[in-house]
C-alpha cells in the first residue's frame, strides 16, 4: 500500500491540549494521459488501477466504447527528482479507425481529482455528449438498495485507513459487489469501475446499479449512463441537473441513501414496491 | 431563491413504506466564460455570484491578480427553449496589457462543478502554477479555529434547504466571517470568495483563514495560496499532495475540523499554543 497512503506527522488540537502523532494520508498524484505519444490530459488521482482509470475516462469522454478500441496502454518513462520511475504518465494507443474529431474535442485539458467531463468549450457541447438510454432489466428490492452503502463500506480499505477517499461500487440486482474502486476523486472512482468493465468486456453494464460515496452531479449521471448502468445511488444529494439528465437518459437516480431511508428521483420502475403510490 | 433551488417530486423509501413528497434540490447549471467574445471554458455551478465566480476562477488560473486586470464582465444573450435569458454565458474583457500566453495555456477547457485547475496538458505545467508565499501575520487561538465550521454552518442557507451544496467561508483572526459562498462545486465556492475579495480590492488576503466544508485537495490549497490566504481549514481530510503543496507554499493547512478537535499538517506557527511540543 506504499503509494496509496503516505504517513505524515500531524498535530492534533483538542480543548485539553495538543498531541503530535503519525497519520495516514490518501495519496494524490497527477497522472498524465498521452494519446499516441501526444499529451492529452492530466488528472489528479490516487495511484492504483491506472489503466482502468484511463480506459474509463476515455469511455466517459465518448472516445471509446469497447475493449477493441483500446489497442494498448503502457507507462511511459517519467522520473522524480531522485530518478525513480513515477508511473505517472500513461500512453494510450487507440484504434486508428476511430473518428479523429472526438479526439480534438478534448485536447488540452487538465482534469482534477474531482473532474469528469472536461474537454469542450461551449454549453452545447456538454449536452451533445448525452448517452443512449440504458437497458431496463434491473429489478431490485428496496432493502437490497438500502444496504449498498454499508456493503461498500466493508470493502473500502483505503477509506478505513485515511478517511479521505471516495468510493464507487458496482452491484448486481441481488446486491452482490462486482467491483469496488477508491480514489481521492469521486469521478476517478467511477472511471475506474467503468474501465474495469471495459477491460472485462462487460460494457454496457446492463442490470447493474452503481453506488457512490458522495453526491450525484451531472457528470456522474453522464458517466453512469454512458456505461449502460441502469441505476445510480448516491449517499449524498443530487443536483437539479443530475435529476434532469437522469430523467432524460432513462437512468434511475437515488440519493440520500442513509441505511434506513433513500430518496428516488427518476425512473422508479426498477425498484420493486408493494405500495404503488406513484 | 428561484434559481438556487428547484422543487422536485421525490419518492422516499423506508422499511415501513414509501412516501411521495416535494423536495428542494440545489440547482446546477453550466456557465460559459468567454474572453473577448471567444469561448474559453464551461463550468457547472450553482447560479448566483457569477461575476465573483469568474473573477476568482481567473485569479486561480493565474490570469489576473488585481481588480484593474478585469475591465468588464457582462452576461451575453443566451436563451433557453422558451426564449428566456438564461444568464449562463458571461463575457469578460481583460486588460489588453496582460500577457497573452497565460490565456493560451487554459484555452479549450471544460471544468465541472468540482474542478479547479483545468487548462494544462503536462504535469510540469501543474507545478508551474505554484504561488508565491502568503504573508505570515495571522495568529489564531485554537478555540476560534475549532468554531469556524459551526459559524459557517449558521450562514449556509442553501445547504439548510437542500443538504447538497458545499461552502467556503473567509474569516479573520478573531473568527469574524468576512464572506461566505455556497455552490454545488467546492472549487466554485472558493472561487466565489476569492472573486469577492478581488472585486473588493482585498487581494492578497493577508491575515485570513478559509474554512471549507469538504476535503482539502491540491487544487484548493493552490487556490488559497494564490489568493494570499494564510490558512486553509477543511472539515474533511487532506490529500498527500495538498499537504506537500501547503508545506512548500507557506500555507497553514488544517483538516478533520470536527468541533472538538482538529488536525494541523503544516506551518503550525499561526496557531497560538501554550504547549509548544512541536
Amino acid at each position: 500500500m506504499g503509494r496509496l497512503t503516505q504517513r505524515r506527522r500531524v498535530l492534533t488540537l483538542r480543548a485539553d491540549g495538543t498531541r503530535s502523532k503519525g497519520d495516514l494520508l490518501a495519496v494524490e498524484e497527477p497522472l498524465e494521459l498521452r494519446l499516441a505519444g501526444e499529451s492529452f490530459t492530466v488528472t489528479m488521482r490516487t495511484p492504483g488501477h491506472d489503466f482502468e482509470l484511463v480506459a474509463g475516462f476515455l469511455v466517459a469522454e465518448g472516445i471509446i466504447s469497447a475493449q477493441e478500441h483500446l489497442r494498448s496502454l503502457r507507462y511511459c518513462a517519467g522520473t522524480d527528482e531522485q530518478g525513480n520511475q513515477t508511473y505517472n504518465v500513461i500512453d494510450a494507443e487507440l484504434d486508428p479507425a476511430l473518428p479523429p474529431t472526438s479526439l480534438l474535442r478534448t485536447r488540452n485539458v487538465l482534469t482534477t481529482s474531482a473532474c469528469g467531463i472536461c474537454g469542450t468549450t461551449s454549453i452545447d457541447a456538454v449536452e451533445k455528449t448525452l448517452p443512449a438510454h440504458p437497458t431496463d432489466t434491473l429489478r431490485m428490492h428496496p432493502q437490497t438498495l438500502l444496504q449498498l452503502p454499508e456493503r461498500m463500506r466493508e470493502s473500502q480499505t483505503l477509506f478505513s485507513k485515511t478517511g479521505g477517499v471516495h468510493a464507487a461500487g458496482l452491484f448486481d440486482a441481488a446486491g452482490e459487489l462486482l467491483c469496488l474502486r477508491e480514489d481521492v476523486g469521486r469521478h476517478n472512482a467511477v472511471d475506474k469501475v467503468v474501465g474495469w468493465a471495459l477491460t472485462q468486456g462487460r460494457l454496457p453494464l446492463a442490470g447493474t446499479v452503481l453506488q457512490v460515496s458522495g453526491r450525484a452531479s451531472f457528470e456522474l449521471v453522464q458517466k453512469a449512463a454512458l456505461a449502460g448502468i441502469e441505476m445510480l445511488s448516491a449517499v449524498g444529494a443530487p443536483s437539479s441537473l443530475a435529476v434532469d439528465l437522469a430523467e432524460r437518459s432513462g437512468l434511475s437516480l437515488a440519493g440520500f441513501s442513509r441505511g434506513r431511508s433513500i430518496n428516488l428521483y427518476t425512473h422508479f420502475q426498477r425498484i420493486e414496491r408493494e405500495d404503488e403510490d406513484s
